[in-house]
């Protein structure tokens, strides 16, 4: 059901390491740190994440979208699909 | 030093629940969630982390970057501010 | 070739209206009207490229892609298609 | 009152480019271009208004914020700047 399921443990490890940083940056905020570096680190984060967005969103259209579409179902896939890419663009 | 501090304690709040989602993040991965809805929260994790950047990056302006200004050596913390900003946008 | 064809006329005129604000701006600018003033317009023809791009990337999903996958030539066409999002993500 | 006025006529040189781009991509939609050749272009352009926003907020920051700020009146032009930063936010 999962098309990124070949990539799962690499995206665990991922995630893993977002957490430690989202943990950091709380860490940060309660040592009251210099704004500009908790800045940095949360647009790191943002960033990790949307690497992890990425490879889910690649493997999905890979997987999921192409085989509805050899289905001939894919229209509505497609649908989901542009609905997902619109809340990560700009 | 850090202009957020009156806003510490709900910053933190807020970590902690991105945190929380972070973590259920990859527990849908671990599952083998559908795509689309790991894809869906995600981009909540990332909308939650670009509010706290707004909110420090506020404070931080009407605090660090006005008392700056003030005390006449804004320039270098203007060109900093910059910087931050061009993490954030697009 | 275009999957876009039928919506050519709506996005010929939308690229005219934005034509018109790329050249409002630039009035603006040789007026030296208030900063933040060209900064809101910048960001409204920033937004309506957007729509347009937005609304090419969902035919082109809905057309080429759709059609390289059924003739089973999709692989190709994805890789393409992801490098064109990232382009518009972050 | 404009505090680009200093890079008036290179953000106006940069504007006629993006006047240009903005045409070119019209002519590809009427002339039916490829999809993802039409999409580089927009982003291109996008990328380029960007720059453009980039430096008169940067200017603007120098200028008109840091002489309010020295004036006693930051607050307001401070909340006008946080907008004017949401919009190019994400």
């Amino acid at each position: 059901m999962a098309s990124y399921q070949d990539q799962k443990e690499e995206l665990v490890t991922r995630l893993n390491r977002i957490e430690g940083q989202v943990r950091g940056i709380k860490k940060m905020i309660k040592k009251e740190k210099y704004c500009v570096d908790v800045l940095t680190q949360i647009a790191a984060s943002k960033g990790a994440l949307n690497k992890v967005a990425r490879n889910i969103l690649e493997n999905h259209i890979h997987g999921c979208v192409q085989e509805a579409i050899g289905n001939d179902n894919g229209e509505e896939m497609i649908d989901e699909l542009m609905e997902v890419i619109d809340k990560f663009t700009n």
